[in-house]
């Protein structure tokens, strides 16, 4: 009985949202928790109400990152990181708004973000039975995934063409079991409102992050904007201030130590409810290429950073997102590694297992299911280090010119059919925001760097096994000298290629393949490699499709034995869409006598700026030492510090996408926006654990101190209701 | 008058007793405190009591290190680190106690700890008077340091020659002003009955040396034997366990957090009551130096160890020795720097400048004393680089052969003097002491580490400017070419001298100078070396003494100038005497949002050997980690953290010396001993404080847990009232 029980708790503690604070619930869910049990005063309805106003019609889905209203007159509140591309690409050596951050002095100052677009829900419904229809007896394993993926697409399509404005989005719940489809508000016309210094909204920078204690004062403001009749519409100087149908206020009262929270947003992905096939590919494939890819990039981008401050610059976004991830990976692998994940969960499905074999009828549904997902993981292991290479070597993330090339290449297949059997990117609702981020990753280009990164991973994936050797990259670098086959088509390429014109990447985006090799463009040495390596990608693509296809249905029946077994309901991974969040606010142990409490200071900012003299990420802003200094706190301090808390931690559950998202004590007001999560909670994405499990977000009150005294802000002030 | 009081509250931190923790309280001053104010239920005769039986009788001076007795059988409890000596002299390949640890059996099986005596306070009075009744008027300042120098080593020889096996100290208590006359029992025969394996005893390594959490079981036991007759006598196995006239018990109920602790033991020496010049010294000129000689001497002896393990063995203790001094010179140096203290107190003395400005007797008193102080350390500042040369070359602690090469030259200078005119080294009372100190150092010669820190420190000296360079050095590399000379010199050297043998050294150190000469011995190169540089240093010596001469009686004055302007009294700085220190188990807050609690736990351990795979510093013995998987905790578990506490934290000001010393709770039961300080803690010696300064002791229970469950030492915890 014990064993029995504490084999429950195992799985709950790895899966289910029954454990105190553990789980991103879905809107579906919210109606069903008891919150007031939780100490959350707000009754579910007045979270989230279809038929009426509720908190989720505050909530901004900012594309990657949540926001919130924060006025009635669509001011928004979101992460400085998540802003960061607009504060960047609206700075110039006139306003360096980097350097100085940006307050919006008046409503006309206000600048277009014109990449941003800011989605609400508008309603959802489970299409599980309609996604679900396509798949026929019989159906192949790739025919099913491909089946599903185009039903998909045609809801999408079919909801966006009948209403304009909106935003239509199928989520898959529960693996190859549950779809809902989401229906957005799509508003286009964002702007920036204001900014910190970058010195505030990145303090601390690469060193700091996924760390606490924390100091930076991760936030900013930017605008909704819409139709003067109310509609979306993209950017023009006569669109008026959206007026949202609920807003947030900031309380200037804050939360002590103890108090409860939640948070509303768009948590990304977790892998909860996937075996521990994943987790032992992900410890022992996945994590460990990542990791390798992103180290090497990373020294050989540094290196040349130190040639000259031009290259630096160039380099410097696409060095804080590499060491973004590798820093994350890293915590994730040593997470699985120090609590081996993998072998726990292996126990548990063998428990699973005997509980499948002591009932004939449950044999006969999932005897084979354990079977099968060794199967099917066995073959993607085997596909595994040439599929990495090949993903690699296409994705715009290592080499921009050759990852551009490769999506001419692609778009010239996949343009000509019809719009809903494309893959994702070249759709017609999709077409114009892979454009933009073709040509936007050439504004970085260094040559120095792309000429290093091409060439080195072309070199590593010519020196695959021949069994697993990739036919272009073979006949690249086939001879007895790769370095030098290297050097000599690199010298030729980059000499010749018209692919570094943004202008150029958008036309051949749209030109048809027979026009692309009349007129010679398909000749470009780039986009000469792009097709000759489009035939093996094409196949992995197929692949990829088929494993999907066999592992759906496996991991629908792993959720339906699960629940069998438990005897109780769980929720749904983590997937993009809306999820309830909540928890308290709370320090945690990282080690054998080391407490980490869950308020950093404005002292603590000046004490980090001091112990680490010189170094840019730590930079104090002079008047924030003055004010600090002087004790100017206003009506911002936590009573018991005695001074502005500037970020603050909570056991809530969380991950990458949560970025933004407000978070609100238990009487609904926003006390703080979160932004990251500590190291030990990297591992988030795998297992929450209530002991290390936190996240970070800016105390409401650093942000309204720096509105009001480091930036005198008073207009943005008043119209958040502040006095 | 705010400002004014804002001085004294300086000066008081920085210097006097008067603040809550501050303090290492002399004998002399034990009954003037309030100690139950303070939260000590133990009364002021109890602890010290020259006509009774007090806890001071419980407490030994173990030569550098404090020790305490347990037992009524002269059990002995001191930390690894002080019994180290003995438990590698006495392992061997078939016993390696270093690897195992060791336990006695039974009385029988203790083994001598060859170099240890065991010093018992017997009385001490105050001998100021006798002592500055030699300074005559007109006195030269370094005939005044040699008048009193005499007159002390007068007296101590007094003292030991009326009465055998006593060992007489006259500390000098306020620099140039207050004098001491301690008398000790000298138990000489001293054996190792208990120590843990090194994985327990150095637990953490270098790595954690120094800092906090620590997991180090840094605890021996030792015993203290004599003649039958109950006098101390020389090792011979007829002897009898020493009777104490007290002893102490553990507790292991042991003590919480907030917990009143007192403890007593032979802190070193401390800064406090030093001027600004001599803080702006230490970080301008001596610290500097002394980082910057371990560090280069460090990295050449790593390197060495690198390649072979036979080098690394007789490397390690040195290197350890290395690390431990440059570790706490660095803490000392940004404590320095960070807390400005030189700044702080160069202002305290400009009051006090302006203090003794408006009395005229003040101004003809003192008038003087902070330009005098301005002159003296402009002096020592222009020999310093000459003189830490100097005092490197010859110093053993840089180079064994010149170290020993040197003292048998100052040997054959010193011993023809009377006995009380010699350097102490070379008194009758010493010598022994010295040249076991000479043959030791020979144990772990290496030729490559001997030969590189030679030529390496020659190199240096001999690259000084013209001005102040040393002659014997210029002598030996003063060519065109100083690294062939050098090398040239070091070929011939190493292979002619007959200095890496014992017996030789030994018997040279005996030898005198006309006998060394017509021998032929002093032609022996290192030899050569020493007579050669002998005048240089016999000049720098010359000059310390009248650097002595000239500081004591200013010193003087600036504590009489100081008590004057406090109105208040204050106890002097450490002088490796009898101390008591009070204060609380407490953690503290190294950085914003980071609190460290106050104990570690078995759990700690195990997690650090988890959290450092491969890393030998952090290997759990085995038997360790079952007994803490097991929870076999047996009574001495910490009932809130449900473990046995390692190590705890207090705000008892401490410093090197008070290593071994026995730390008490209010009602006088032993529950720790005393090991190291935290980090922030280094700067300790020139600033206490309460906010930073934590010592470090092993936890009783820990003691007793490691006794009882690990090594089941029955025997000796039935010895110890333990059931």
């Amino acid at each position: 009985m014990k064993h029995i029980f504490t084999i429950v708790i195992l799985f709950l503690g790895l899966t289910a949202g029954l454990t105190c604070e553990e789980g991103m619930f879905p809107l579906s869910e919210i109606h069903k928790l008891d919150l007031n049990a939780r100490g959350i005063e707000v009754a579910a309805p007045e979270l989230y109400n279809p038929s009426g106003v509720s908190l989720v019609d505050g909530i901004i889905n900012l594309g990657g990152c949540t926001a919130s209203f924060v006025s009635a007159d669509g001011l928004i509140l979101t992460n400085y990181h998540c802003a960061f591309g607009a504060v960047q690409s609206l700075t110039s050596t006139e306003n360096d708004y980097l350097r100085d951050g940006f307050t919006a002095a008046a409503p006309g100052a206000e600048l277009p973000a014109r990449r941003y677009s800011a989605w609400l829900i508008e309603s959802y419904r489970d299409v599980s039975r309609e996604v679900l229809a396509v798949v026929l007896p019989g159906m192949g394993h790739a025919a099913r995934s491909k089946a599903i993926e185009e039903k998909i697409k045609k809801m999408e399509v079919d909801v966006e063409k009948a209403r304009p404005g909106r935003r239509a989005e199928v989520a898959e719940m529960f693996r190859g079991k549950t779809y809902v489809l989401f229906v957005y508000t799509n508003i286009k016309d964002v702007r920036l409102v204001y900014a910190p210094p970058r010195a505030i909204g990145e303090f601390g920078g690469e060193t700091d992050n996924w760390a606490w204690p924390r100091h930076t004062g991760d936030f900013a403001l930017m605008r909704a904007y819409v139709a003067p009749d109310g509609s979306p519409a993209d950017y023009s100087p006569g669109n008026v201030p959206f007026r949202p149908r609920r807003h947030f206020q900031l309380s200037s009262a804050g939360v002590r130590e103890g108090d409860r929270v939640f948070a509303l947003g768009y948590p990304g992905s977790t892998h909860r409810h996937k075996s521990s096939h994943y987790l032992a590919y992900e410890e022992e494939v996945a994590l460990p290429y990542q990791i390798e890819l992103g180290r090497w990039i990373i020294e050989l981008k540094e290196r040349l950073s130190l040639e000259g401050r031009d290259t630096a610059i160039k380099l410097s976004a696409s060095l804080q997102g590499l060491w973004n991830n590798v820093k994350r990976s890293e915590g994730q692998l040593k997470g699985l590694r120090d609590l081996k994940l993998a072998a726990r969960r292996r126990g548990q499905e063998q428990e699973l297992q005997k509980f499948i074999q002591a009932d004939p009828l449950r044999r006969r549904k999932y005897g084979e299911l354990f079977a099968r997902l060794d199967a099917a993981y066995a073959e993607a292991r085997c596909r595994a280090r040439r599929d990495q290479a090949l993903a690699s070597l296409v994705s715009g993330r290592v080499s921009t010119l050759l990852g551009n090339a490769f999506r001419v290449c692609e778009a010239s297949y996949e343009r000509p059919k019809p719009d809903t059997q494309r893959e994702e990117a070249y759709m017609d609702r999709n077409f114009e925001r892979s454009e933009r981020q073709m040509t936007m990753a050439l504004r970085d280009y260094s040559e120095p760097a792309e000429r290093a990164v091409i060439r080195e991973m072309l070199r590593r994936a010519a020196s695959l096994p021949a069994g697993e050797s990739i036919a272009a990259v073979r006949a690249l670098a086939g001879g007895d000298d790769p370095g030098q086959a290297l050097d000599g088509f690199l010298d030729k390429a980059l000499a010749a290629t018209r692919m570094k014109d943004p202008a150029v990447v958008s036309a051949w985006l749209k030109t048809p393949q027979a026009e692309l090799r009349s007129r010679g463009y398909a000749d470009d040495p780039f986009l000469r490699l792009a097709f000759a390596l489009y035939p093996d990608y094409r196949e992995m693509k197929e692949a990829e499709k088929r494993q999907k296809g066999v592992l759906d249905p496996l991991l629908a029946q792993l959720v339906d034995v699960k629940k069998e077994f438990l005897g109780t309901d769980f929720i749904p991974d983590a997937n993009g869409t809306l999820r309830l969040t909540y928890g308290r606010v709370r320090g945690y142990s990282p080690a054998d006598a080391v407490e980490m409490t869950p308020f950093t200071t404005l002292k603590g900012i000046v004490e980090k700026g001091a112990a680490n003299p010189g170094n840019e990420d730590f930079a104090v802003p002079r008047r924030l030492a003055e004010l600090a200094a002087a004790g100017e706190l206003g009506a911002y301090a936590h009573p018991a510090l005695n001074d502005v808390p500037v970020a603050m931690l909570y056991d809530m559950d969380t991950t990458g996408g949560n970025s933004g998202s407000p978070v609100f004590n238990a009487r609904g007001e926003l006390v703080g926006l979160n932004f990251d999560r500590v190291y030990e909670a990297t591992i988030n994405d795998f297992a929450w654990d209530e002991s290390y499990s936190r996240s970070i977000g800016v105390d409401a009150r650093f942000i309204l101190w720096s509105l009001d005294k480091f930036s005198n802000a008073k207009r943005l002030l008043a119209e958040m209701g502040i006095r």
